[in-house]
C-alpha cells in the first residue's frame, strides 16, 4: 500500500513529504494507522546528525497514537478497529528482561530496532523501490505503519489521539520517572532540573503522588507560570542564587528525597545528585546527554547513602503500564492538554521542528 | 580511674602505650571494659596521616568488644555485665536519619563524634591533666572506655571477644552491605573487587544468601585459596584478562547483578558499576576513596538500568543488626575464625599495623 510520510533523506536537512510504500504485516506483525505524533527532542536530535546512531534515509517519530487497520498471522493481542499507542520499549514478556520483574528495557528486537529494521532484518517502507530505514520501532511521522505486536499498547477508545499521542514518549517519560522508577512517596521532597516538557511531566506526576515540595530549577523563568500550574511549590534559578546544590539543602532541610534531570546536562546531572539528602537522596538521570560526556561525583557522596540511577521510558512496561496512564489522563489525575501547544498537519512538520528548537513550544502535534 | 591505652600523638608515628585517666560515665553514658579490638584498614588511614579529618593526639580503635562495668544516670539499654560491642555508627531511634527506616547513618551524636569528643562536647580521656581524643566514638585501642548509651550493641554473652570484636567493623561492613545494604536475593550473581577482609566478608555474605555466581576480583592471586573457602566460585585477575569489564560481562551472561567495590580504587569503582547488568545491575561501594578522588562514568550506564550506590558500616542498624551477625557467627552461618590471622598483646599493636601494610594478616586482634 502506499502512505504519506515525512521521510529523513540526510542529518540536519529538513523532512520532505513524500508517497512511501509500505509493505503489509507479516506473521506476528500489525498495520496500524497512525493519527497524531509527537515531535518529540529525540527526533530533533536524531534529525540534526549529533545522534551518533542516527541512520539515513528514515522515517522519524517515535510518539504517535493510532487505529489497528490489519493484523498478521498469529497476532492475539490486539485486532482491528484497537486504539493503539507504539512503543519505542516493546513489552515482550519473556525475555530475561522482561521476567526479571526488575526493568521495562524489553531486549527482543533490540537489535534490528537500532538497525531500522523489522524483527525479520528487512524494512517495510520503500519508495520507488529502495528501502527506507524504521526509526525506533515506531516511525510515527508515517501514516500507515507496520510494527510488532509486542510494540503496541492497546489503549481505551475514547481517549483522543491527539492528547493520547504523547503519552507514547514524554508524558510517560516524566511521569513514569516519579511513579514507576522512583515510587515517590507522599510526603516527599523532590527537585526537577529543568522545565521543558519531561520536567513538566515530572512535576505533575510528584504531584499526582503527593510530593511535599516540589522544587523546579531551571534558568528561564518564562515557564514558572506553567510548572507552578503543572504543580511546582518552589523556583530556583541558578542564575540568581549562589550554589544551587547548598540552596536546595537548604530549602528542603537536609536535601531532596528523590532528584529528576530532565536537561541531559552532565553538570546539572551532579547538582541533582549533590543535592539530595544524605542517607536517601535517590537522583534519576532522565536526560540524553552529548556523545561521549561522563558524569562523576565523590564516591563519599554514595557511601553516606545517596544513590545514582537512571530512568528511560519512565520505568514503564509499555503494554501494562502505558494504558494506565491514559486512564490517569482521561481520569483527570494528569493534565496533557496544555502540554500540547501546537497541532500541525502533517505538511507542516519542520515548523514543529522550529518551533522546539526556539522554545516556543513544549509540545507540538502532527495530525494526520 | 587510670586506664593502659595505645595513644596516636600524631600522625605518621608509632602508637605509645600508656597509663591514661578516664573520667566515669555522665547521664546516657557507659564504662566499658575492652577486651578485645581488630585493627583495622580506617585506623591505619587515620594515623598515616592521609585522612583529612584525622585529629591528634587521639585514642584510635574501632573493632571492639567487651563488658560494661558502669553505667551513668538513665542509661536502660544495658547493664552491669552485659556484652557489648561499641558503635561507631550508633543508633539512636530518635533522629531524623532512625526514623527514617531507609538508612543506619544515625547522626545524633555525629558533630561531637567527628570532633574527637563525647556528646557534651568534652573528652574522657586525658594524660597529665591534658585531653586526649576519642576516635570513632569508641577508641577500642583503650582498655576501658567510656561511650553514649545509643553507641553500644548488646550482645550474648557466650561470644567469644576476640572472634566478636571483628562484627564491631570489617565484618558486618561486608556481609551487611550483602545483606542490609543490597538485600541480595538467592540466585543472584555477585562480583567482589579486593579480596582483603571487606571483601572475604562480602563473599561469605553472598554466599550465605545464598547466591550463584560469586566472582572475585584481584590482582593478588595469593588470596585466591581463602576466597574459595569462603565461598567464592570464580577468580578474576585484572592482569591476566584484557578488559575486566567485559571479561565478567561474559562470565555472567550480561554482567552481575550485584557488584561490590572493596578497594577504594576510583578506577575499580568506575569497573564494578560497568560490569552489572542492563536494567537492573547495582554496583555497591565499600572502600574509602582517597581525599579529593572522584568517580566517573557515561551517563547511559545508569538510564540504562544500573545503579550506583554505596554502603557504610553494612547498611546495618548497631544496636539492632550487630547481635544478629554475632548469632549468625555462633550459628556458623559465617566464618570468622579463619580471619583473624593475628593476635597480639596490646604492647605489640604496632606489629598489627605492621602485619596489615605488608599484606600479611587479614585482621590482627589485639587482646587485653
Amino acid at each position: 500500500m502506499k502512505t504519506k510520510a515525512a521521510v529523513a533523506w540526510k542529518a540536519a536537512s529538513p523532512l520532505t513529504i513524500e508517497e512511501v510504500d509500505l509493505e503489509g504485516p507479516k506473521a506476528g506483525e500489525v498495520l496500524v494507522e497512525i493519527k497524531a505524533t509527537g515531535i518529540c527532542h529525540t527526533d530533533y536530535y536524531t534529525l540534526s546528525g549529533a545522534d551518533p546512531e542516527g541512520i539515513f534515509p528514515a522515517i522519524l517519530g517515535h510518539e504517535g497514537a493510532g487505529i489497528v487497520l490489519e493484523v498478521g498471522p498469529g497476532v492475539t493481542s490486539v485486532k482491528k478497529d484497537d486504539h493503539v499507542i507504539p512503543l519505542y520499549t516493546p513489552e515482550c514478556r519473556q525475555c530475561k528482561f522482561c521476567l526479571s520483574r526488575k526493568t521495562n528495557l524489553c531486549q527482543q528486537i533490540r537489535a534490528t530496532q537500532g538497525r531500522g529494521l523489522m524483527p525479520d532484518g528487512t524494512s517495510r517502507f520503500s519508495i520507488d523501490g529502495k528501502p527506507l530505514l524504521h526509526y525506533m520501532g515506531t516511525s510515527t511521522f508515517s501514516n500507515y505503519i507496520v510494527v510488532p505486536e509486542i510494540a503496541l499498547a492497546k489503549i481505551r477508545s475514547d481517549a483522543p489521539f491527539d492528547k493520547a499521542c504523547y503519552i507514547g514518549c514524554g508524558v510517560t517519560t516524566g511521569v513514569g520517572a516519579v511513579v514507576f522508577s522512583a515510587k515517590v512517596e507522599a510526603g516527599a521532597n523532590v527537585v526537577v532540573f529543568g522545565l521543558g516538557g519531561i520536567g513538566l511531566n515530572v512535576i505533575q506526576g510528584a504531584k499526582m503522588v503527593g510530593a511535599d515540595k516540589i522544587i523546579g530549577v531551571d534558568i528561564n523563568p518564562g515557564r514558572i507560570e506553567m510548572a507552578r500550574k503543572f504543580g511546582m511549590t518552589h523556583f530556583v534559578n541558578p542564575k540568581e542564587v549562589g550554589n544551587v546544590v547548598d540552596h536546595i539543602v537548604q530549602l528542603t532541610d537536609g536535601g531532596a528525597d528523590y532528584s529528576f534531570e530532565c536537561i541531559g546536562n552532565t553538570t546539572t546531572m551532579r547538582q541533582a545528585l549533590e543535592c539530595t539528602h544524605k542517607g536517601w537522596g535517590q537522583s534519576f538521570i532522565i536526560g540524553v546527554a552529548a556523545a561521549g560526556q561522563e558524569i562523576s561525583t565523590r564516591p563519599f557522596q554514595l557511601v553516606t547513602g545517596r544513590e545514582w540511577k537512571g530512568s528511560a521510558f519512565g520505568g514503564a512496561r509499555g503494554r501494562t503500564d502505558v494504558p494506565k496512564i491514559v486512564d490517569w489522563y482521561m481520569d483527570g489525575k494528569i493534565n496533557i492538554d496544555d502540554l500540547i501547544t501546537h497541532t500541525l498537519p502533517l505538511e507542516r512538520i519542520n515548523e514543529g521542528f522550529d518551533l522546539m528548537k526556539s522554545g516556543e513550544s513544549i509540545r507540538s502535534v502532527v495530525l494526520y
